[in-house]
């Protein structure tokens, strides 16, 4: 076990070292019914029958990942079951059952469980979730709601994080860096009636996981790796590269940006392409496939969501992930939300 | 749907009230592999195999449920998970995988999640449970652990808090109020420093929930209906009642309690009867057997955790629970913790 000098917080360590902490404090051989524990977007689970089981967990708490600015009771009810949904999309599975843990204050309105549940089952009705069960607990301060998603699927059509090859085209489902411009809007006064960037803020506050997309592309076998865009494609597109031990190169002018994204970019003064890079919250899929496959990918992608999915790199074999723009490729930082570092 | 006025709180709904209000906003018609839903320990989820999932979720919340005074980072890892394997026993399943949220503030030091991880991976070893997923946020203020918990038995075996008959037993596997009084000393200064009240301390700070008598008494088929005790046997009997349309009958002299117990509510001039009845966070499990078996419950229970199963009270046709006291039966208020009601 390693041991960290005692004074230091987990401000200097950041999410990825907490991450990492807690891995090797219960680092264990994994028995053969886990196929996949920490690391991917869901654990993937066998059970005594033929599918697997893939189960999801996130937490959203109050002051952190929304205010009563940003999301309306109702909305966070429907997001707190999105972003869960969107772990299950990215491995390819059907979401079944959800449990939802509430923390609230006593002198919290009962309109506000009632406005959240009616967001939660508007989406759960949408996705034929079942809420199973869950806890109800009194918070001190903040709203905290966790829900925890369980899916499944078949073993030989789950997508990993971790099956991306030298070669294949990065592909992404949706327009990038609409949420975070949303959350910009929600959040800067002078933009706070806006008119036109509706898709922006709905974006940020009702992200629809295209499931369907997910789960096609991972029974057709084209996704050779998978993982939802909860943090900014640059950052995510790290963790398929990381984990498949590959690198990428994006191409900027491919990325998909709306044109309310680019407007509103336009008007505030702001750089559409570093929404779009390390926005995050678009819940939209980023995969990999064959080049040999585009077409397939396009109608199939197509079929499924109403449009198609666009090619916005690839995968090469040397580490790290390079944005090429105008002529010239530059090393691309990470750079999404990052937790605990201010 | 039912809708209440606006200006109410959730103080004035209370943790039942709140808990029905979340059911009738999802009320919907369970698919037949939700075998059960919200309303038991845990979730009973048909998988393609053989054995149902079982599933549970329990958050603690700091000042909440905990202080930095009453657990320790590493008691408090021991005890988010302990909490919810409790109810994994009490359905008589196995537990397998846990999923662990975490909020904590940036400002935290880095051996609060050592010694917490240390404190979680003790008993995860012990009872074989395997860590394969979470999430790792900020939390503005309160630490917030919320930990998911996933086990599996086979179907004829699950025990529910619906099955208890007239006539039958009620037996607890262990001492009650140990943990509640353990409580009361952590919080109380003057008693801050006791000797020969460690018991009652290690009780509230590491409980370890009786899975092997759970899973016998499952499989053995003996216990008609099962619950852990984690809000007082009163609430807890109070929670089997209901579900089972019986009432019962406490005897006052029969309910175990520990002689540091008894010493502790003498020095204190505490009354020990209100602490088995109330206190809460026992985590022993509560359940009920046909008279017939009486023999069988007291060796399969002795067998499996080296004490037998005490018996307490039995079951009857009349709604209510009736406490049996030096002649006298009178209505036990439930009284346990209720969140949301100071």
């Amino acid at each position: 076990m390693t041991t960290i000098a005692n004074n230091k917080t987990l401000k200097d360590l950041g999410e990825v070292g907490i991450i990492r902490l807690i891995q090797g404090k219960v680092s264990q051989k994994l028995p053969s019914y886990v196929k996949k524990g920490i690391g991917d977007d869901c654990a993937v689970v066998e059970t005594s029958g033929e599918r697997v089981l893939l189960v999801t967990t996130d937490t959203l708490i109050e002051g952190i990942h929304f205010t009563a600015r940003t999301l309306s009771p109702e909305a966070l009810g429907w997001k707190a079951l999105a972003v869960n949904i969107s772990d299950i999309a990215a491995m390819g599975g059907t979401p079944r059952t959800a449990f939802l843990s509430i923390g609230v204050k006593p002198d919290t309105e009962i309109s506000f469980i009632e406005s959240f549940m009616a967001g939660f089952k508007a989406l759960a009705d949408k996705t034929g979730i079942i809420l199973a069960g869950g806890d109800t607990v009194e918070s001190p301060s903040s709203a905290v709601i966790t829900v925890t998603l369980l899916g499944d699927c078949l073993p030989e059509h789950v997508v990993y994080r971790s099956g991306a090859r030298v070669g294949d085209d990065v592909w992404v489902t949706g327009p990038l860096g609409n949420a975070a411009a949303g959350l910009f809007l929600l959040q800067t006064k002078e933009f706070a009636a806006p008119s036109g960037y509706e898709p922006l803020v709905r974006a940020h506050q009702r992200p629809m996981p295209p499931l369907d997309v997910g789960k096609a592309l991972a029974e057709s076998g084209l996704a050779h790796a998978m993982i939802d865009i909860s943090d900014g494609i640059a950052k995510d597109l790290g963790h398929i590269c990381e984990q498949s031990v590959v690198g990428a190169v994006l191409w900027a002018a491919s990325l998909p940006m709306s044109s309310p994204l680019l407007g509103l970019a336009a008007e505030a003064e702001k750089e559409a392409l570093q929404w779009a890079l390390h926005g995050g919250e678009d819940y939209e899929l980023l995969f990999t496939a064959s080049p040999a496959d585009k077409e397939k990918v396009q109608s199939l992608t197509a079929k499924h969501s109403g449009r198609p999915a666009v090619k916005v790199g690839a995968i090469v074999r040397e580490d790290g992930i390079l944005l090429a723009k105008q002529g010239t490729e530059v090393p691309l930082e990470s750079g999404g939300y990052l937790h605990f570092c201010k």
